[in-house]
């Protein structure tokens, strides 16, 4: 069993743990379970700490590659922060793994490692460049650049989710008006189709309100204000994409995230928005993709960075 | 004299050539001509081969770089086209100057040239990442990742120009509305100015109407809608400076061009709007610098390139 990598996913909900061999693209075993819902690192820490200790009483395993959901200095392993669950701040997540297991670890955002993921097993195979985007409950980006990762110069590159859209569009919790996440994720779009009348949509499927995917379903079906709001995203979307294509000109991008299972009339919005904000010589050079790895990418995109950092 | 370069600078008005040595930041010679009024592919190469034969035949050199004022295929050397000159579409540069040198030659977009340029030898030097931006008749950008010009997939990135950063604003020859270009350019600030009333600007610069200078200038000297337009391009400079810091996360902006010497009142609000553009997390992670080059960053680039590719 020589050459086992284990890939770790701290995502905003779920902790998951898994086994791959060296090469290719099958788990040799996967470990969910659900982050603490009052959260705090340290519970995250021990929920996930016992998903990787029972796979590793099973599996012999070389390396650690990780998957965090929030900016990770990647040079040094340190977590900045957490958008979701405090505590995570300035936290050496590299150092206290390779303590913890006395393994080589790598520690990546989760969109760097989706990209990552994606490229070398999914969507982006055979491509040179291309941006990933995950348009979920945020929206949030990773690139890459001549067949590798890149991060930028503070580890920081991808934010796509906070491009402003629209200088005069609604306000986002980052301050200003009109960002990408404002107007095209799960939640702000549910939010908005609530505060449009009392009886809209008539049978929300979360208890506190509508969900993206409850807009994305009424919009289908011909709902009025759900269409409006699911199309204002995918074309916020799809100037994002347009904008980003006449910036650095990739040659695919990859959507991935819970909004992009929306439906054709989304999709078709999103690429229509995307080449008419592209200049015309740019049009043809890019192709919009949906994900192929599903809401593994990030934990595929960790296995292949610990395969890529430690050789073996 | 062995290991001189040629440079050439196909602008949108001048044509330039110079000669310099294999290390350093000083010409041996440089020769200036305008471009012809009429405007033809083989009026300018006709010029601008008469400035390189005169620096020739004074001096040996071993390879040509060249900037160019269009999209390049950098691969090929083949110039795409040229939005001032007719006669361009898909006309093979670098194979035309080999074959009329018998000299190696490399070709690329200006912008990028200028990215290099300030790069190796102005105001980027040190960095690692960098988006050069030239805002002046047009607005374009090239950019450097990892210590070399990225240039896309199909070399086309860094057009931040048509970056559209008010989907409400006023229509781009492009088509699109609230392009960068066409709130922050020199000429569409002059032409928004006249547009204004008869008598304002009392003394344009130009007899076919007020310029980016005059708007400048009256900006300064207090007059309210020369002011509203300057700062209005400087706003949607800094929207694009804060997307792209998100987006690219690169260490420097640098900023060429004529509308860059508008004064400290543009500059102000170029860099308070980028970084109120900015992520919290981003915002200490990039400087924005004026360039150091001048006119000369596409011809210092050019003569970068070719002693790069050609290190003889």
């Amino acid at each position: 069993m020589e050459g086992l990598i284990l890939a770790l996913d701290f995502g905003g909900t779920k902790l998951t743990a898994g086994v791959a061999r060296a090469q290719g693209k099958g788990w040799l075993a996967l470990e969910r379970d659900f982050s603490s819902p009052l959260g705090s690192r340290k519970e995250d820490l021990d929920i996930i700490g016992r998903l990787a200790e029972r796979l590793l009483q099973q599996f012999e395993v070389r390396a650690v590659g990780v998957s965090f959901g929030g900016p990770v200095d990647f040079d040094t392993g340190t977590v900045l922060l957490s958008h979701h669950v405090p505590g995570w701040e300035d936290f050496p997540l590299r150092a206290y793994l390779e303590n913890m297991h006395k393994l080589p670890a790598v520690v990546d955002n989760d969109a760097n490692a989706a990209a990552v993921g994606e490229h070398r097993l999914g969507a982006g195979v055979g491509c040179d460049s291309l941006l990933y985007i995950t348009v979920s409950t945020g929206v949030g980006g990773g690139w890459i650049l001549n067949g590798s990762p890149w991060r930028g110069g503070d580890s920081l590159a991808g934010e796509i989710g906070h491009m402003v859209v629209d200088p005069a569009g609604p306000r986002c919790l980052c301050g200003k008006r009109g960002c990408l996440e404002r107007l095209a994720s799960g939640p702000y779009m549910g939010r908005e189709l609530m505060e449009l009348g009392p009886d809209v949509p008539a049978s929300p499927s979360e208890p506190d309100g509508a969900t993206g995917e409850d807009v994305a379903r009424l919009a289908e079906e011909g709902d009025t204000n759900a269409r409006r709001i699911l199309l204002r995203g995918a074309r916020a979307l799809g100037i994002a994409i347009g904008n980003a294509a006449n910036l650095v000109n990739p040659q695919r991008f990859v959507l991935g995230g819970g909004v992009t299972k929306s439906g054709p009339m989304w999709w078709q919005e999103v690429r229509t928005t995307a080449i008419e904000t592209a200049l015309p010589e740019i049009r043809d050079s890019f192709e919009i993709h949906p994900a192929a790895l599903g809401d593994e990418a990030p934990l595929w995109g960790a296995i292949c960075l610990a395969r890529e950092s430690f050789p073996g």
